[in-house]
């Protein structure tokens, strides 16, 4: 079966995001995972394949061995990089993206799958068969992310969702550091945060205050 | 291990034009197969995993145990259709897609692998391995469907490039029924179109002329 993934600070990639302060996506996981990153999603929409494979065999061989890499969206990403060895985790999927349980029996039972919610019954339908290992909750704040996101649930309104499904909750969208004591409070299991790192001036300190704000000491 | 696949008259789905003629994509592959046409790739650039899944699934369905249903890029989204029963026959990759030789190992040897090739050298990778059944040479004329594809490499171009490799070669790129007696003539296994079916009048119709165009029938 899977191992357990600590969600507790969850960098989602953006390269453009990355590109703009200069620096490549490697460089930026790298410096978040030492800085206290616990998991890292690549998130590559819009380019092929062949360009997304490579990036995740990169990065997956840089840091896939100290924390879960998870693929978004693209099954075959996943299932071609483990075919060429990478230490690659698992898959989040959106709503909109191949159907879970279709997904589980590609990947099988050793890979993780996580899963974008939004309301009450997507998060009672990614519990059902038991194939999803974590959800996504959120947008917390309108971000400008994912152009097509909903807009903030708040702190408040990803918690009362998290509080409806046992299955281990990160929330997402929009998160600033000032946020992560009170959804931990909520009882979120973390918090997934793109622009909070890859748009920070050090993408290093910035993991290691969002990760020290998340485990309790707050933010500095 | 694979069955022979008829090139004749490939047709490669654009959901734009189809809609741009009042008509779904179901219902242009449903009438350009019972006009003639011998395999259909579903190309849907740009749409997210689980719509391609669910209309590989409808067309795959209606037309996949009369003729090929080879799905452009997305390997995840054949592996997903196959497990759930559909009829597919393969997938379609081009160079930056994800490389043939872990998609075959992703696939197995019972699913057919075309590849997108323009030059000698690409033609000569598509070879190695023995991974892939047969290559796309284009394009044959400038053509607005791919805005990323090169110049028109003309009848004779793609006639000296099928030359070049033992694979079977089917042409595609603005090809229009004039075009087939010498790409026929030229050693071409076929001739993939776009937008002649999918932009006509009567993509029944359409189909029967260009086969007939092709079997040396001629244009009428």
């Amino acid at each position: 079966m899977r191992p357990p993934i600590d969600l507790s600070l969850y960098l989602v990639t953006d390269e453009a995001q990355c590109r703009s302060r200069g620096r490549t996506t490697r460089e930026t996981v790298l410096a978040a995972v030492d800085g206290g990153a616990t998991c890292v999603q690549l998130r590559a929409k819009g380019t092929d394949g062949g360009s997304f494979l490579a990036e995740v065999l990169d990065i997956a061989e840089a840091v896939g061995r100290r924390v879960p890499v998870i693929v978004n969206d693209r099954v075959d990403v996943l299932l071609a990089a483990r075919e060429l060895g990478a230490p690659v985790a698992g898959v989040h999927l959106g709503q909109s993206d191949l159907p879970v349980s279709v997904v589980r029996r590609l990947i099988g039972e050793e890979a993780l799958i996580g899963l974008s919610a939004a309301t009450p019954a997507q998060l009672r339908a990614a519990e059902g068969g038991g194939a999803c290992d974590y959800v996504g909750i959120g947008t917390v704040r309108a971000t400008r992310t994912k152009t097509n996101a909903p807009a903030g649930l708040g702190v408040d309104g990803v918690g009362a969702l998290a509080a409806l499904t046992a299955l281990p909750a990160v929330a997402i969208g929009g998160i600033a550091i000032d946020d992560l004591p009170g959804l931990r409070a909520a009882g979120l299991e973390g918090a997934a945060v793109v622009s909070a790192i890859c748009l920070a001036e050090d993408p290093r300190d910035a993991a290691a205050r969002l990760r020290e704000a998340w485990e309790g000491g707050g933010p500095a």
